[in-house]
């Protein structure tokens, strides 16, 4: 069974109309996905949860919010071009080796290396695979992970530019150590699912009314903390925190996130002027790139917590961050790190490290994927999720075949093979850009 | 006189033929050029030294190495439309809002930020704008930014999230103290020019025969330095290190270029038996994005020294490079940061932290960029040209209407209004991809 064909479509959704999404660095963005669809010469196996037809198909996708969707995907067709005629139990036999094979061009590698749009489409491309290697051996993409042996998840992982923090060695023998309790946290896995938290409430384009409106929601559904946008207006940010901390009381978790805007003084300033109403932790205090930056911060605004990464874009960045003790919280994003193969190699260094790994979810897809990434840090590499909380978003998960199931405030397992990237033909057709009838109808001229 | 029109043209140079150009981590590199062409409604008045026709044009572009040109060149279309309109005088006279409009696109951002091929469009789109600029006011753009006040210097560079390392306060109390000497700064620049080395000899697919034939050539020509390329092959690697040292003897300067091959231990085991042959430096020895790998590199591998910056995606990045001393040589380069409005704010950083700017340059058109970085450093910034080197590769200048002019083995100031980098019709057309003739005629079917 081969790969015979791709499709890389750009879809948008219209968030900015609702205002869904925003925050004081992204005002406007219309969440979006680069999505690929790997087709195959073969149809899918008893187990393997395939879609219609029968034939096994992998669908994967990395998240953008709006304008440049088509750079991506015009890079994430070239990438995948070079899975057609890949023979799928191969590819799934050798998932480190298919990835070492998308990411050795050398020329494409310019334009990074290993960051931007063509890494944004490695991810897309290498998302896929995973799925549709995880629907051909008939397992979730972590339970697929976390049923491999040390050596083979490290062969798995990209470690390259690592050793000098974790070798494959050192990484094996991390591995080996949880091995013992996997099978009993696979089963607390199921019975309990993975706590998570929502950013439901916080956005910065709603009212003060719809904030503590969503609030009181979340609250009857499980969720015992809140997040708020920050870093518009300084009294914008007190009003909303003061609120926010009267509506969910003194044993509440609260958390900012500032979306990049401030540098290292005004961010030290301002979060300790908000830090009277009892912060968890803030979120991307300033530029994702500023290692020693966040640092900084984090010495200066202790006991609040520094917690970043959804703009971390590779795992030689969070190796500095984590060496240097400059995250708190490490919030990767299934979208911009190249696909299980790097977010293995993040969970490793976390795990080396001590550092709780939360990951950033929300835009498209994205909680569909990040619950993989920590229930296999769960079960196989950290073995805890004490201290863990995964972020959830609840929207457009109306537009996938398979989505998130999340109930007391946990992300519960489903147990659909694959990465549960697929998405519904209708909506796929519907928002595609800039031809599907809602971009076509609402640009008429 | 406003700008009317913008052409984005994607262009190849066939490089990977001769190999010029090689190293261990690019094989193969056909060098190439998004070029951008900003057209205006305006005929150029006396001093602007603009093309045939009469109309005053800005020409500018990024460099790559072949595959993924198309998606750089797709982003900086999207950015280049935001200029069609813009009034050229109002342009010229505000440079530093100009890029800040231009970089205020909250939905792009996402594809970086600052970072990959957004960031590499930016350059090419900006690299335009400061052509016209100059071409505008009818200086070299060295020139231009050398006659602004400091506080007109500082607004034009990008210092978002550099407080913590330097201030704009700061930055003009330093731009003061050089102003006394600039004039006479101005006159030795011009009667001297600016010292280059060439990387010339040193490409890893030349034979030896070829590496000693160019390095006596360049002898010749008044270079006294040599810089190879290494990390291929160890055995090689001391080969080629020993008959180059042979060639120009214990005085010569010898320089290595690893091209990001190694991690950290790796590349100090590796430099330390490279020493012996007496290295001035070792460039790029790891990942681009490792502030921490290079100064432990830098710790384990002294008296060598550590050169890097060509993919060093941004400002942000320089400051923490730089603040945590983990280079000696700052090796920015003119197509990846975001035009001069960023490379101003790293020759800031640089003249900050006392550390020698020494520009990447090569590729396609990116001498012709740099130089106007050296000189101004020299003579606005920084206030000298001690223990600096420019790089200088002799290729493909044929394609440039204004190229460089290399002398006595430095870059010699040539007059010309604007940037250098308006490349020549013929060959634009002729390197077209992929329909221009070269491309269109070799892929035949």
């Amino acid at each position: 069974m081969q790969i015979t064909d791709v499709d890389v479509t750009d879809v948008r959704f219209p968030t900015s109309v609702t205002k869904d999404g925003s925050d004081a660095m992204n005002k406007d963005g219309d969440y979006s996905a680069v999505y690929v669809t790997l087709h195959t010469s073969g149809t899918a196996g008893a187990g393997s949860g395939n879609s219609a037809e029968g034939r096994l198909t992998g669908y994967g996708l990395t998240f953008t919010i709006g304008r440049g969707n088509d750079v991506v995907a015009l890079a994430a067709e070239q990438i995948a071009a070079r899975l057609v005629g890949v023979d799928v139990a191969a590819m799934a036999a050798d998932m480190g080796g298919t990835y070492r094979r998308l990411t050795d061009d050398s020329q494409m590698r310019w334009l990074g290396p290993e960051k931007g749009a063509v890494h944004l489409a490695l991810a897309a491309v290498m998302n896929a695979a995973w799925d549709l290697a995880g629907r051909f051996v008939g397992k979730p993409v972590w339970r697929m992970l976390a049923d491999m042996t040390p050596e083979e998840l490290v062969d798995v992982a990209d470690m390259r530019y690592l050793a000098d923090a974790l070798t494959p060695d050192q990484a094996v023998q991390m591995l080996r150590a949880q091995e013992a309790g996997k099978a009993a946290r696979i089963a607390q896995l199921e019975a309990t699912g993975y706590p998570c938290y929502t950013t439901a409430a916080g956005w910065l384009g709603y009212s003060d009314e719809k904030m503590l409106r969503i609030i009181g929601e979340q609250a009857e559904l499980g969720f015992g903390h809140v997040k708020l946008k920050v870093g518009g207006n300084l009294e914008d940010d007190l009003r909303r925190c003061a609120l926010a901390r009267e509506a969910i009381g003194p044993e509440g978790t609260l958390m900012i996130d500032a979306n990049q805007v401030w540098d290292v003084p005004t961010a030290i300033d301002w979060i300790t002027q908000l830090e009277p109403f009892g912060l968890h932790w803030v979120e991307e205090p300033t530029s994702p790139d500023d290692i020693l930056g966040h640092r900084a911060i984090k010495e200066g605004i202790a006991p609040v917590k520094v917690a970043t990464g959804e703009h971390c874009h590779n795992r030689v960045m969070f190796k500095q961050f984590l060496a240097a003790g400059a995250m708190d919280f490490c919030q990767l994003d299934a979208g911009r790190l190249a696909s299980l193969n790097e977010i293995v190699a993040v969970l490793l260094l976390a795990a080396r490290f001590d550092v709780p790994v939360c990951p950033h979810a929300g835009g498209v897809g994205l909680c569909e994927m990040v619950q993989h990434a920590s229930m296999l840090d769960f079960v196989a590499i950290s073995g805890t999720r004490e201290g863990r909380l995964t972020e959830y978003v609840d929207h457009l998960h109306e537009h996938f075949a398979h989505p998130v199931r999340v109930a007391g405030g946990a992300y519960q397992v489903t147990g659909e093979p694959g990465y549960n990237t697929e998405m519904l033909p209708a909506s796929v057709a519907e928002f595609r850009f800039p031809d599907g009838p809602y971009w076509s109808g609402r640009h008429v001229g």
